[in-house]
């Protein structure tokens, strides 16, 4: 329990479903006009891209380009990649209104139905294969947030589980058959990265190795990837279990499950090795002279030049479905999230409507915000007067590498035991509470309270240079 | 000419086509398996994700909160919102390929349709309507990146201008009548800021008021919106023209219309104003007093209670298509693209391959791209042998507010005039040669090529204080 949840001292209990505490923190609303496409709201928008923009982060670390890819594609993609006919009943079928009939003189498919992506790799198998490949250029890793189409029956949708939109952290990595080992161990030292970062865990690592009947390529081939694969999670350091026999046939595969606060398992990251995409797509790079001279023989049905090689494609999230993760940390946070993450960091609020008070909280929304450079925004309701016809003063844009927080107030004209008890239930990270005091003697002290910030000196310190003042902090 | 490219000294020309110049830069690839469906290659999302960042981090300033809504909605509701009826050509269909049939005990719209979104603003109206508002909680601002589609004919498609799949910046701001005047101010002054972050520019204003014959509410109510337009386009200091008459039948717009280098008009950022989707979508909010003592008669069909009003919605939108605006940007820049924004900042390039030459390569590379203080990745090809068994130490994640810079190397073993004149015309910014003398000699001196960059003494101090020695520029 508390291990698990090193950031807050409320534990996670079953009732606190992920759905309940959306609710009470504005993440996100569902509609019966698109039943498991959930509609995030700014608050569950900010969450979700913090979360975004932490994995962005660490790409340029694991080598990771972002690319951007269609949401439809042709039926003769999908038939090419296998998913038209083994996904048939997961997939949404795509039609131009205005298409109507067969076009006279068409291009090859032009009147084809489209298919609404349910994964990306498709996509990048085309990227992959646009430009020549030579053995130097490998590995080639396109990361990709697209978002992704699943046809769940509507009985099942619930909440950011069960859904039939989703985005994933998916990955795709093109490598030589001798880069496996790096690139796997690369990866699990991303897993462990991360689930360090939210504090998650244990989490077991599970290797599903050949299917005894049916699959592709060569035992050979299998034993090689397989040999990489164990070599890796024994470097990881962490513990590692075998499901003989239960891989994909195309590809061995490591899966990451992770116990929740409830000991509940939750499959979350995936790393899947496929040696069927690349010969459906028929990719291939330039050998090395290491692998001309081991002259490797072609597998059944292979018809490469023999100056070529097939790459391996490695599949990979971290998180999985960035949705699902979210409601995985809802749970886990219990609603009280990292100061980082939390779409709720502070609020001032004001102990009455004392325009000398007003204008303190108004300063220090806009000091710890982060917009303290810029020309205020006249967003009180009472300022709407036409403005001067003078030209206005150019506004400077903020840097792309600015600080934002988003500061709350509440300077309503309620009594503050109300103000302070909403604060409380919204579960803001700081509540900071401005009165004359703090506006009228320059010796008065700032009252602060502080929830979830376990370095309490370290804000009162902040908060004592931006105000020039000492912070009494309420209990 | 010159003027409008400030930042490089080459003049575009018509025959620097986006697409010519796309190709140079490894920007996007185009697909017959979806056609209109650009697919960005690592480059060409380094700068789509440049360009989001940078209108994200000014999103504070001008109250707008991203928002994440679903790709498909059921037919229901774009009959609801009316771009069934009127955007029937234009729009995709889709389908549940398992579902066929009817279902029994269907929920309502349960076996319907779905419509692949043209636009956002059915979505943000559901997100606006889910809870209760008053006249205090606007304006409301909700932004949203989302990929759009709209059915052109595939005859009609090229580059990155005439797509099927885009992505906007798009915003729309549900406010009250009273505040639409501020509301255009700030969005006039956003387009400002942006178009002259760019050098984009001039651009003319163009208001577009009530047709003659149809349209929605009453004609005081479009005096009054159009006259806070006029107010607004006059407190810009920007000159604007009037199409009187020329507005939809649902409100009000102005259109901003930019002037390219070769003088062709573009029309990019919108500002549109509607009376229809608030009464379409029933969105309502609790007036103010102020309103309530007004006593605004309703509109003809107008069934709302009378303690409440409608909102307006403004659409907007500063880039237009971000897929179009990259497109006019390449143009634009004739490939030489401002340092901030440039998927090629900097390449080093290695006079031998000197071993000492090699490291201190990879060293310069490590603390320019802003990596160095990381564990580095063993990304030498011949350095794939099994890692030793011992636990490895755990790895610091990056700051998500840390700049990192993708620095390109060139170490093969080529003549180094055949690697600068490749690097030139992939038209890095700095180009920095690395030779022996800057290994063996602690006097000796780096020889750095710098191109597009007004400020080489900037940089040479950079570059000096990194290698602790003097920069010789190259011509
Ligand atoms: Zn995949
Ligand atoms: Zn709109």
């Amino acid at each position: 329990g508390a291990q698990l949840n090193p950031t807050t001292t409320d534990l996670p209990t079953p009732s606190l479903d992920h759905r309940t505490l959306a609710q009470k923190h504005d993440l996100f609303i569902t509609s019966p006009y698109s039943p498991g496409s959930p509609l995030l709201l700014p608050n569950g928008t900010y969450i979700f891209e913090k979360l975004q923009a932490f994995l962005r982060a660490q790409y340029p670390i694991f080598g990771f380009r972002e690319v951007i890819t269609p949401t439809i594609y042709k039926k003769s993609l999908w038939e090419k990649s296998g998913h038209w006919e083994n996904y048939a009943e997961d997939m949404f079928s795509v039609q131009g209104r205005g298409a109507t009939g067969q076009t006279e003189d068409a291009q090859v498919g032009q009147d084809e139905e489209f298919g609404l992506k349910p994964m990306n790799c498709p996509g990048h198998c085309l990227l992959f294969g646009d430009a020549t490949k030579t053995y130097r250029d490998l590995p080639v890793r396109y990361a990709d947030f697209s978002a992704l189409h699943r046809n769940e029956i509507s009985g099942a949708l619930s909440g950011l589980t069960r859904v039939r939109r989703f985005h994933q952290d998916d990955a795709h990595i093109f490598c030589r058959p001798d880069q496996i080992l790096e690139e796997i161990e690369q990866t699990l030292k991303f897993v462990g990265m991360v689930y360090d970062t939210f504090g998650l865990g244990p989490y077991k690592l599970l290797l599903s190795t050949r299917p005894d009947q049916h699959f592709i390529g060569t035992p050979e081939e299998w034993d090689q990837a397989e040999e990489q694969l164990k070599s890796a999670l024994n470097n990881s350091g962490r513990q590692w279990d075998i499901n003989p026999g239960d891989g994909a046939f195309y590809g061995p595969k490591i899966d990451i499950i992770l116990k929740d606060a409830n000991g509940k398992e939750h499959q979350t990251a995936t790393i899947q090795l496929d040696f069927q995409l690349p010969q459906r797509f028929d990719l291939q790079y330039q050998a090395s002279p290491e692998e001309l001279e081991a002259n490797t023989p072609q597998r059944q049905g292979e018809t490469l030049d023999s100056a070529n090689r097939r790459p391996v494609i490695i599949h990979r999230a971290i998180y999985g479905s960035l949705e699902r993760f979210m409601a995985l940390l809802i749970e886990h946070y219990a609603g009280t999230y990292p100061f980082w993450l939390s779409p709720r960091p502070s609020i001032i609020l004001s102990v009455n409507q004392d325009p000398a008070v007003l204008a303190r909280v108004s300063y220090l929304q806009s000091f710890l915000s982060g917009m303290d450079h810029l020309e205020p925004r006249h967003s009180d309701p009472e300022n709407t007067a036409p403005s001067s016809s003078a030209v206005p003063p150019k506004l400077r844009p903020r840097s792309l590498f600015g600080v934002h927080l988003p500061i709350d107030v509440d300077t309503s004209a309620r009594p503050l035991g109300k103000k302070l008890a909403e604060a409380r239930t919204k579960k803001y990270n700081h509540i900071i509470v401005i009165g004359p005091r703090d506006v009228d003697d320059e010796e008065g002290r700032i009252s602060v309270e502080l929830v979830n910030q376990p370095n309490i000196d370290a804000v009162k310190e902040v908060l004592r240079k931006v105000l020039g003042k000492d912070i009494e902090a309420l209990e």
